[in-house]
């Protein structure tokens, strides 16, 4: 009985009753909550993992890393460095995002280290197949992107992106020269490129059924990609955009009736004063479903620090009650990251999610902004720094300039506030 | 005649015809702002500056960047090449905070080598000078204060922070136990410190029209500093920040009448749900003077990563309404900052202030964003790496981890979405 079945029965399964108590949410809301699309779990039934993810009403808001190897840098070992610092530090979920001729050997180290879920792209490798016998992308079949998807499934993968809502009428409708940035989402421009080439629907949308039983029958959650997110905040909330908005929404209520788990990706680069709008039309189109957002980056210009443009986009995303952030790192738009752009990318996205749920009455993140700021009175550092979100930073921070006086920082030294005001 | 004497009588002085042309505000509404309070320019009369700063309403959101030796660490070299760092990054504003023993000396190489508004902290000076003498900081008297500001203002610094709303009345009711961190502002607990033990009023409250004479005299911006700040997102918004927050605005009302330019200092540690709130009240009580807020911070997790978190307090900030945001690094709670703390904390803030103009409507801060997706869509990296915030930064990423095909980055390899697109 996969996930939403047993919700509809009222029936908890060990999966249910186990994201109900790490979330302290009563298990007949959560499962109500699961039946009406507004709150899903990630993990595929045949993939053994020993953290599930909850996303949606009333959760805290959740951190995904992207790692993969391109076609043009990285392999193996360097990506599972990659998974090992995102699970040390505090990831929710991982995004195999790789291309290239190692797709499917470093997605199968990916399933084996991680023990939390793990998302990719599935036309991703049904792409890189169909080079590999050099053919170029527009000679991709159908039939070979669903056997893709049903090999994958079986591998254990814990959700799939589905470009689904770039359909025909939509891309025929893009008067591309009027967007800034045309398509800036790989699936969403190989899917557009397909179907303009072949004049022809997209498979993903034409055989939606078929992503839906294989979604099913292993209980993996379906992330509608938005591959017609805007490139640039100039594009932001424009009619192609919305547009797959509302399609996707169609989608996720196909796939609730279904008994498939959904949530809806959205963008992309959104000016802080348009994202709102974004959060309230996604809940309102998409009848609540989760929403997973790509930063949002609030500026195009911040190249070598997207992971902060995303962090503040993120922080008002979520706060406006978006369920899920997929980070960004410090190479976005530059290079593939590296394993410290990994790290800093997801300290920075945990930093958004947490300051949100804090302001969503998260109890847990506000209790331990109080346990540190406890320890920050009584000048323990030692505990200042395990209570930090990243201890081992603020170690090294600390040991790198140590004050004579070891009861206040470098900062102020003998003007130390905390310590002024302890003796008034 | 000083700016706010010019503005009343509608006679634009070059200080503010220079303004009006890099903000590209009309002489008449600018010249209207500053005789109503709601914009400044801070400039004093004897210090030569190519830079002078504009902050209020309709400009362009400003960035401020503490340097500054501690009784720990640091000296004029160092201090200096943070000033050096910060000017070529985009600082709008500098303020030197030092204390110690090199308090003077380094104050005056910052004010020979900033082309951009010194501000200062005057009772650090006056705090060091009594400790010197080997007297404990309540020995302090009102006169050594106000030798103090009058010396520093004959120097040329261009704004003070003066903590004048930490009264004995405010101080006293503080029911220091009920808040979780007392006072956090090394100049509010060291006046609260002096209040209580000689059981006096704050001689810059009892004595602020003296204070104003001075600021008047050369022209000096004064921003009211919270003293009183909550230093964790459970003390925000608490009775004693709102008691000072209501008397900084009395006080700035003091000063528009004397014609003393003044901006208010904001918190601090707020969460997200709060930040709106603070600025609304703040623009209400204090009768639209700029706003110029530390952070804020939205949680009190976030050390070794605070520039990111007042990041994206800042954004949310000045979007609803903030006019001039202090940086904070990285090293904030924790340590001096580094000169790499001081680039890494400013380009942060840039950005928070920059997305918050594309939402406020400032047409240069859309026109940027506009140039570099032009440039993104061409591929143009060259054009990319110099309309980025930090090229030096993004130059380095792109030259770590070059390209086959140097018209994609190794993000995407061949599978850049934009190359993809720009083929259908």
């Amino acid at each position: 009985m996969n996930t939403i079945a047993a919700a509809r029965k009222k029936i908890p399964t060990p999966l249910i009753r186990f994201i109900s108590q790490q979330e302290k949410q009563p298990l007949k809301q959560l499962m109500e909550n699961i039946r009406l699309g507004r709150s899903v779990i990630l993990k595929n039934s045949c993939h053994k993992i020993k953290k599930p993810c909850g996303i949606g009403k009333g959760l805290r808001t959740k951190v995904n890393v992207n790692i993969g190897a391109s076609t043009e840098r990285s392999g193996i070992k360097e990506e599972l460095k990659k998974l090992e610092v995102a699970q040390q530090n505090g990831a929710d979920t991982i995004m195999d995002l790789s291309v290239g001729p190692y797709t499917k050997q470093i997605r199968k180290a990916v399933l084996e280290h991680s023990q939390i879920p793990v998302g990719t792209v599935p036309i991703y490798e049904a792409v890189e197949l169909i080079q590999r016998r050099n053919k170029t992308i527009i000679k991709m079949t159908k039939e070979q992107i669903f056997d893709v998807l049903e090999q994958q499934a079986q591998e254990g993968v814990d959700f799939f992106t589905i470009h689904a809502g770039v359909t025909k009428k939509i891309v025929k409708s893009i008067k591309l020269k009027k967007r800034l940035l045309n398509i800036v989402s790989r699936g969403g421009a190989i899917l557009a490129q397909w179907i303009i080439a072949n004049d022809k629907e997209n498979p993903l949308y034409e055989y939606f059924d078929e992503v839906l039983a294989i979604a099913k029958k292993y209980d993996i959650t379906l992330s509608l990609g938005d591959g017609l997110r805007p490139g640039s905040i100039i594009d932001a909330s424009d009619q192609p955009q919305f547009a797959e908005l509302k399609e996707l929404g169609n989608l996720a209520s196909r796939a609730l009736k279904q008994g498939v788990q959904v949530i809806i990706e959205g963008p992309g680069h959104v000016p802080l004063h348009q994202i709102k709008k974004n959060i309230l039309l996604e809940k309102k189109w998409c009848h609540q479903a989760p929403f997973y957002v790509l930063g949002p980056l609030v500026t195009d210009i911040a190249c070598g620090y997207d992971h902060i443009n995303a962090a503040i986009g993120g922080a008002l995303a979520s706060f406006y009650g978006a369920d899920f952030l997929c980070y960004v790192t410090a190479s976005e738009h530059l290079r593939l990251p590296t394993i410290k752009d990994v790290k800093e990318g997801l300290i920075a996205a945990r930093i958004a999610a947490h300051a949100s749920d804090i302001a969503k009455g998260i109890k847990s993140a506000y209790d331990w902004d109080r346990q540190l700021s406890l320890a920050r009175r009584k000048r323990d550092w030692k505990k200042q720094i395990e209570l930090s979100i990243d201890p081992e930073k603020s170690l090294s921070f600390r040991l790198s300039s140590q004050p004579q006086e070891s009861s206040v920082c470098t900062m102020c030294g003998k003007y130390c506030s905390l310590k002024l005001s302890a003796q008034i």
